[in-house]
């Protein structure tokens, strides 16, 4: 059996994903130290997956929610196996992610959502999800699953819970537009009052859609 | 945006942990071609995993279920980024998982599961199991989730699902021992009578689970 490192802290390969919604913005292209690009955004010096990984931690410390993001998913083409060393992934891809980022149980139900951010300060742009995304949310709904997304709009810093049941009438009603209004949102949405300690306590939220349900 | 390729068939990534599995045997090392290696085990021509993958594939086209597995997590290095073209990762370890392999939602139930194979013939060897996965599964029941493992004997072609409650208390009452005598598994699990399709019908099972709790 091989020992892999096995580092609870936030994995890297978070990174390459976070610099594409931040408009291209890329600091492991220009040579800073890969381990700090994970905190050099956000207002709070952490990232928006990085506070929210830090909740879902939070809350499965307190027993509350076992909620966990899914690894990202890797395209992998050529291994190396040296000998009595690790097997060394020598090429790979990123792939798009079929389903949605986090999943995880809360008293039973099952827990499924999307974080994203914009830096937009009246719309969130739709270009952020992917259909299959959508057919995911879909697909967990008709199986009477919690699913919503997280959207966080860092230039107003403010963030909102969506249940993706909105998300998915705008998507398929509204498909000329292109983003969604953040009136909409405020509307059919909740606003996640952020924390110290849970950084963004969206659990109280999913309580009442549980009991809703 | 960037687009990667976005295969619903079964990913690459599964193969070295399989390997693992299967007794250090490694296609793959051996030149083989790596797409083939998937489907090189296995009596039927399809491994434990895929036969799985194949299950979860039917059972959300029937909207019976929507179960998939999570991604094998990957650390990565080094990335690439050549102009005009996608991002290429040179440098990558394989992690290992700190939960299990597969989870999603039935009939709003949170399912969770991890899926092993073994050629043993009268025993289910632990080493299979981390002890941050027994965790994982106590933290599952506690927020009471469906939890199980699902047991593949090669050698014997048979496959049980044993509910991860029997797993968690041998594995620390019985913590001298090295494996689980398939005497107790079959005493406390359920066999799965595998079919053309679906091939692994473990839902029938959880049903049940879902049921008692
Ligand atoms: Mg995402
Ligand atoms: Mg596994």
């Amino acid at each position: 059996m091989v020992n892999y490192p096995n580092g609870r802290s936030q994995s890297y390969s978070a990174v390459p994903k976070k610099q594409k919604t931040l408009t291209g913005l890329s600091v492991a292209k220009k040579g800073a130290p890969k381990s700090k690009s994970l905190v050099a955004f956000g207002k709070r010096g952490m990232n928006f997956e990085a506070e929210i990984n830090a909740t879902n931690d939070y809350y499965l410390s307190r027993g509350l929610a076992v909620i966990h993001k899914k690894p990202t998913p890797i395209q992998i083409v050529k291994v190396d196996y040296p000998q009595r060393s690790r097997a060394k992934i020598t090429e790979a891809y990123f792939r798009q992610a079929s389903t949605t980022d986090y999943s995880g149980v809360y008293k039973g139900h099952y827990v499924d959502f999307e974080a994203k951010e914009t830096h937009q300060k009246t719309v969130f742009p739709l270009k952020n999800f992917h259909e299959h995304q959508i057919v995911h949310m879909s697909n967990v709904l008709a199986q009477r699953g919690i699913a919503f997304i997280l959207l966080h709009f860092a230039a107003l810093d403010e963030t909102y819970l969506l249940p993706s049941s909105y998300l998915i009438t705008f998507y398929y009603e509204k498909n000329g537009l292109k983003s969604i209004p953040l009136a909409y949102i405020r509307e059919n949405g909740y606003k996640i009052e952020t924390n110290h300690i849970p950084r963004i306590p969206y659990l109280e939220i999913v309580n009442k859609l549980c009991e809703v349900q």
